[in-house]
């Protein structure tokens, strides 16, 4: 049971987070901070929080539990606010989705007070964002990964597991740096690739009717081109050591395909894409 | 109101066309015609069609209207089989995604019945095929492109026109190049960017660990990959085309953005994102 759970960044991870511990009773009181207020306000009508502050170090006074949910851009400025604020009893964890940097970013701000701190990543989320998108049963069966060092503390690592399992979350463990490469792979370069063919599609001198007679693949295929761009601008950059080995794999493969294409190999076409359909249709039964 | 429909290929389009012709009441008899004995019994026994054959030649014997809905690496063949066979009042049109190319076979096959034939394109469609996976309202509020040609007949076109409309179709025209270019855009390059991405998951090393943790988005984005990989190599291939040029655009905007990522240019990337959201946030708004 967490007695005083402050969440800093109360947006659709925060918030979802929040709900899901309250309908779950694992949590006592719990105190948002961000910096818009209107969305402190609405997290408190929707009895997301029960208080609110702007100011880190006034949010995390008391509290047992610190979870930052904030975007990775602004990770670095709440490390280095928190850090002379948290008592030796606190666990601090992050939900960000570069463990390498948030890492990183931890040592250099946590110092002595490193063990307490838990590296963490939910894998769910929907393309929207704010504390109105949040709902209690967001990680209900999803996985969150836990990115422990050797200097974190059992004792941490344990509350944070007991915490998102309370969620109804499947909580696993790996380094920071597999990690990084399954996200870039399995998330990051899917939103790359939705990104830029959007994009590309809107600088076509047909973009009116290519979006006009889109149908239902290309909209599920683009669905998370509508995610938060500043967001995932601090996802590409933070994780980019891995983004960009993971786009270029996706670019040897790329080109094997228009080589097929443009030299008519029918066979290598059909070769690659049955491969693709095997391991998606087999990536289908891994699914809880 | 068709007398005798004739459908050449009872997969997943012309067995929802024949369910939701049916359905409509806007035909009297279907023949089913296919190289599958097992697919045609199932498609009897689900009461798609009344009676088949696998000769296309006895299949249009006394049809009105004749529906060739096979994958288009069949169309040259089964053009050719049924162009002795139709008598001046019949109508011939197809459902192929790549409309240049058919229209090249049209011409070489049906000769001065060329003014018969219709060529058309449902956007609609799953990742399923087979006469299991049709279903009536496939079609409602889809649309349906035809893109005749100055030799097509006013009265075919009209035919056509009206046989979709039963379906509760949008029915449009444009021309061949214009559907292609557009279907090589919205629908042709996602089905090789989702292809590619699984391709180069699927030969990582952490392959298994990549597909055990991919999030929803991951799952959406890679539906199509699960398409039939054969209909897929004959479309790629026939409108092979407007699908390389649409690679190249892509090409260029991949590579925009990973200099972007590769030069930690901030604003580029956030740039680029928000324009990606905009399209796609505006897209949502012209559906139906």
């Amino acid at each position: 049971m967490i007695k005083r759970l402050c969440v800093i960044g109360v947006g659709l991870i925060g918030g979802s987070l929040a709900r899901s511990l309250r309908a779950a009773n694992a949590v006592g009181e719990i105190v948002g901070c961000g910096r818009g207020r209107e969305n402190l306000e609405t997290a408190i009508r929707l009895n997301v929080i029960d208080e609110f502050t702007s100011d880190p170090v006034q949010a995390v006074a008391g509290a047992d539990m610190i979870v930052v949910a904030t975007t990775l851009g602004a990770t670095a400025e709440i490390f280095s606010k928190i850090a002379p604020a948290i008592s030796a009893a606190t666990v601090v964890t992050d939900v960000g989705s570069a463990k390498q940097r948030v890492i990183e970013l931890a040592i250099s701000n946590f110092g002595e007070r490193i063990g307490q701190f838990v590296p963490g990543h939910p894998i769910a989320g929907t393309e929207h964002s704010g504390v109105e998108a949040s709902f209690a049963e967001l990680f209900q069966n999803h996985r969150v990964i836990l990115t422990p060092t050797e200097q974190t503390s059992a004792a941490a690592l344990s509350a944070v597991t007991k915490m998102w399992q309370s969620t109804g979350a499947v909580v696993c463990e790996m380094s920071a740096e597999q990690h990084d490469t399954i996200l870039a792979a399995t998330s990051h370069l899917p939103h790359m690739l939705a990104y830029a063919l959007v994009e590309c599609l809107a600088s076509m001198d047909e973009s009116n009717d290519v979006f006009k007679y889109a149908a239902g693949g290309f909209r599920d295929f683009t669905r998370i081109a509508s995610s938060n761009p500043e967001m995932w601008r601090d996802i590409a950059l933070d994780n980019r050591h891995a983004l960009l080995a993971a786009m270029d794999r996706f670019q040897i493969t790329f080109d094997l395909l228009k080589n097929a294409l443009s030299s008519e190999d029918a066979e290598a076409l059909q070769g690659l894409f049955q491969n693709a359909k095997s391991a998606r249709d087999a990536a289908e039964t891994l699914e809880e």
